[in-house]
């Protein structure tokens, strides 16, 4: 065995069997509003207990095992916030991506989860029917509401990309626009851009309040419904598909961007955000991990590759695309033309 | 900024919110028996999926992701086990501990994590006094049946550590032995040992088949019931104390281990196996984050110091304390003389 050789340990298999517990650490974290109090100054457990109505046995484990995963440092029993936790983590910051545990560790999510076994035996998960399919659940306005500020870099990005004049007029459609913040970005870039948010209705009113709140209401409409039923109309400059390809599989994508290719004007661009992993299909991790989130949560989705994600669109009629990294998110933007 | 200064970003929380999503993929491919099937030569998704009777998008998805954990590797599409995963997780090699996951991610543990922030609030769990204090309760012979085989390393180095001569006719009590591996490994060490092992009557039948497979049960005697009202009887020469104090409160620790005391003969030794973490209770992480553990199944356990555990064996007639790490396994040994 060479000096360097790894030793032969269970230790990643421990690891890995304990890592639920991280997360649950993390969602009782941002509950408590932990980060938000170390943030303001509350530097002991006992402080930290009084400030967030918590015990103090409760809060001094919960921060030790913070501090373990690397969100706080702790000296002499004081706690404080590491530099990316209080830029992310405190809620007094206009970064605060806190309340995605609410998705991510929403019960609907872990579901998939739980019957894992099953959807790797069946080739799909039987969860996705249920929730994800149905105008009246709540789960994608749970989705609208929480993970709304993990995508303002990415949006941002993509209004960048979009490459048409600033003064341009454009007739943008934003399919399943959820938090609507894809297209609001669009609108903030483009002064004379009109937004066209297609989601179920419930969702489209958390659009509506984000594009309220971002003073474009003005410039923002909807189409509400399915978006494989929805008549999106003609003559878009600017057809915007964020994460959703990946839930479904190769021929529903090919035919609903078949779909899409006849909305699109003369000139347009279809500007698609996806978690696209390498040829290997197991890197970048965190593009390549999101392909089990689709196994857990859909029948046929998947992080497809950009070889993958080309044939589908070439398949439509867009004889030409590219694609640019969104980093530092582990997204990936597709842009498309005929 | 250093240069060498860490980056502003939201990767560790992601990391950490998505974590129990590969303790999930972990437990399907336990359940699988995905591990034993490439160990056994089958490559590819295709040929793993037929020989595990589950679909090929499952078994692909499931294997990418086992890889990019570092559980596998992956060559032109053909999977393979790396060193540690063929050594513990091949159900055919004699060092298998895949099983552990049945007792780890069972929905009675996981069930405290569900509610972790409440035990946060409360300052301790309200699920432990349902399961892990019936003697009917199916949990800890779950834990006996499926924790066994992570335990024999360290089993194996107590009986190292006792210290009396190889001949001696010793009288051995096993707290809480559960599967018995301790006690089990001491009358492998000690020929003219008798163990008698106390735990609920359930559990005890998990003991007795591991001391019959082993080879000692003609030495093996049961006392049946709860550790704190069992009269153990008197004149033990060893006493273990393995993985209990940790799951009650210092006083509670502290009239337990009178009892102890007033159960061992003169000259006698009690040797207790505790994940005991450094003064500053955030190293090392394995035996610093089994606070949490403690934290989300029990009213009032935590993972004690030595300076604590020094303190509740003084406190209980114990003058003479030692700690021994048993390396490669995350848990000290404590051997306490009067």
């Amino acid at each position: 065995m060479s000096q360097h050789a790894p030793a032969v340990t269970p230790d990643l298999f421990w690891q890995t069997m304990s890592a639920f517990q991280q997360s649950a650490a993390l969602k009782s974290a941002v509950e408590l509003e932990i980060f938000t109090h170390i943030g303001a100054g509350k530097a002991s457990a006992t402080e930290i207990a009084e400030a967030s109505g918590a015990s103090e046995r409760g809060v001094r484990i919960l921060c030790d095992v913070l501090t373990i995963i690397g969100f706080l440092t702790k000296d002499s029993g004081n706690y404080q916030l590491t530099e990316s936790t209080a830029a992310f983590l405190d809620k007094r910051s206009p970064m605060y991506v806190g309340s995605a545990v609410e998705f991510i560790l929403s019960p609907a999510q872990r579901r998939g989860y739980d019957e894992l076994t099953n959807a790797v035996r069946n080739g799909g998960s039987s969860v996705s029917g249920e929730a994800s399919m149905d105008p009246e659940s709540e789960m994608w306005v749970n989705f609208a509401r929480n993970m709304a500020p993990l995508m303002f870099p990415g949006a941002q990005m993509l209004a960048e990309h979009i490459g048409f004049e600033a003064d341009r007029q454009l007739k943008v459609l934003d399919i399943a626009a959820g938090h609507g913040i894809y297209g609001i970005m669009v609108a903030k870039k483009y002064p004379n851009a009109q937004i066209y948010g297609a989601d179920w209705n419930k969702v489209l009113a958390v659009a509506k309040e984000n594009a309220e709140k971002l003073g474009v209401a003005d410039r923002y409409h909807t189409i509400p419904g399915n978006a494989f039923e929805s008549d999106f109309g003609t003559g878009f400059d600017v057809i915007l598909i964020p994460n959703f390809l990946h839930h479904f599989d190769t021929p529903t994508c090919e035919s609903f961007l078949r779909k899409v290719n006849s909305a699109l004007a003369d000139g347009g661009k279809v500007l698609t955000v996806e978690f696209v992993p390498n040829e290997d299909r197991v890197s970048p991790p965190p593009s390549a991990m999101f392909s089990l989130v689709m196994l857990a949560a859909t029948p046929g989705g998947d992080a497809y590759t950009f070889a993958e994600l080309k044939q589908m669109f070439e398949n439509a009629g867009f004889s030409q695309n590219e694609i640019v990294a969104l980093q530092p998110m582990p997204q990936h933007l597709i842009i498309s033309t005929r």
